[in-house]
């Protein structure tokens, strides 16, 4: 019988957290809460895909100071992002002299990273490992949809690539906010073809996550402060409420999605909402962080949503696989998930 | 401290393995070992990527079958493989119910994955993992250099990114060969920026991760079977051996490059030799195992490398950064390893 929820004995602490985000984000409903921006959005570097690189430099580097962390300290990186074979990843954390894991998981990155490094700290396999992922609205247009430059229409389904990066130290120490339990996601493909309808495309993968999580764990949703998705934006969250509703779980109350808090949707022109490996991150980084430290949250779902589609794959007519990782993270360490 | 070589517990079981690879391979000096092969490369599909998704499928069914399990016994899947957006993993695994942790470590993919169904089975948070990665040459040549039928030259450095896929599943039961050490690998860059030298700039990473291995275990390489890489080629693993020779290692009595063992280099015309997530890959599941099965091998190194590049990084001028991931293969449930 398969293993669903992986219940962590010892939970782990996000120990310390660091990001970066663009010009957009931070003029955004939660710019005060981000570490840093860059006004050009550039980093300082001739490409785009360098500049995103060096945001993952910047936020590992930044995560690694509010701990009070060298990388040595640092048994193992857990990192991806969309671009080709992941480069932003693997030139941005290069010179981090630390065992480096590659991993893709599209806009779920983040989630699987977070499931990967808890997972090997609470098992004592690593001391203290790093999640790190990024995206930049830049190089994902030109990788995934039309130069800059092209100007291309966007449906009011299409959501927004974000700008930003964020890193995560996870470690087993015994100071909240702790990763109590996980539960990786399957891949979910209910034919959708649409590339500027992503949410539709992940909803499938997040309905089934979360109807395992609660039909195993017995819980219902509102015993938990918030379920954030990310990134289902508009349309994919509508869907979400929907299906769950269906199947005879009500999460309306206590759902917020990434895509929809980093920016005024209408306002700041981003259609369905934001999207991209670094939205879900800096949300959960900067924000989501926040209102854990101050109580405000206490016990909630994370459960981050990626399409593991490519151009090519489109172009030849297939639809679009999705995946969605829950990670639940607490305030208290004496939850049952500790004796689970 | 940084964790250096991660020592398993209790050191899971490789509980069968399957593969299937292309008509090169086939006809190659390893041809009689693998589980399948498809004369027209194209495994019945109308694109090389979906041909290459397809090999990832019959693979993984194939090892499900050699051991007796069905999708609903696998606990995780981590996979991997070089075309963007792991759309090889991501399409060709989509159909099995299993949750999907998607890997990107290039030629490294399938120790990246022994490693963490290892990790995680070894410490009892997964019963059971499958680790899956393949390459596809026809995929691959469009993807990375030129489409085939503009017939670019290769220079003698060049490696032959060759057809395959492989499969494992890792148990924590009681049978050889056993996962007893494993050592995750650091980017490396030395600045090599030639494209089709990727053994130049794969072999450092390699010497990293052994230099490290053997500085922290005090062994000594001929207490070893064999030391496999995957895949130096012949270019790569001269700079392997001399390198380490100048640490004072001397691995040449023993080392074996699985891009040199799958292919006749010079009567097949591959040049430098194989390379690509299934060169090592299919190398590891039907020729490695075959000779730990008859106790030929008793006690591995199985260092794979990968070159984290992407021809847009290349294009922009950067080098080319390397890992090399180490798995350590025993036969006998009694190395120190168990204890360590």
């Amino acid at each position: 019988m398969q293993k669903g929820i992986i219940r962590l004995n010892n939970p782990p602490s996000i120990a310390a957290t660091g990001n970066i985000v663009g010009k957009k984000e931070h003029e955004g409903p939660l710019g005060k809460y981000f570490d840093g921006f860059d006004e050009t959005d550039t980093f300082g570097m001739p490409t785009w895909e360098q500049s995103e690189s060096e945001m993952q430099r910047l936020a590992l580097n930044r995560a690694l100071d509010s701990g009070g962390y060298k990388i040595h300290d640092i048994d193992a990186i857990f990192a991806g992002d969309l671009i080709n074979q992941c480069t932003s990843s693997g030139y941005g954390l290069a010179n981090f002299d630390a065992p480096f894991f590659g991993l893709y998981g599209a806009c779920s990155t983040i989630a699987e990273g977070l499931m990967l490094a808890s997972m090997t700290v609470s098992s004592g396999l690593l001391n203290r490992a790093a999640a790190v992922t990024s995206s930049h609205n830049c190089s994902a247009e030109r990788q995934f949809r039309y130069p800059l430059e092209y100007g291309g229409q966007r449906p009011p389904t299409a959501q927004w690539t974000a700008t930003g990066s964020a890193a995560f130290i996870i470690e087993g120490h015994n100071k909240p906010p702790y990763i109590s339990e996980v539960l990786p996601g399957r891949v979910t493909d209910k034919g959708i073809n649409d590339a500027n309808n992503m949410g539709a495309a992940m909803a499938p993968a997040a309905v089934d996550t979360l109807k395992r999580y609660f039909d195993e764990s017995g819980k219902s949703p509102d015993e938990f402060s918030a379920i954030f998705t990310g990134d289902l934006g508009w349309e994919g969250s509508g869907i979400l409420v929907d299906f769950l509703r269906a199947e005879g779980i009500d999460i309306a109350r206590v759902h917020r999605d990434c895509g929809l808090l980093l920016y005024d949707r209408i306002g700041q022109d981003v259609h369905a909402g934001g999207s991209g490996c670094g939205c879900s991150a800096t949300v959960l980084s900067a924000y989501i962080m926040k209102k854990l430290a101050d109580l405000e949250l206490t016990d909630i779902l994370f459960v981050a949503t990626g399409a593991l589609m490519s151009p090519a794959s489109l172009q030849q007519g297939l639809t679009i696989p999705g995946v969605a990782h829950l990670v639940r993270i607490t305030m208290s360490g004496s939850t049952e998930a500790k004796n689970g």
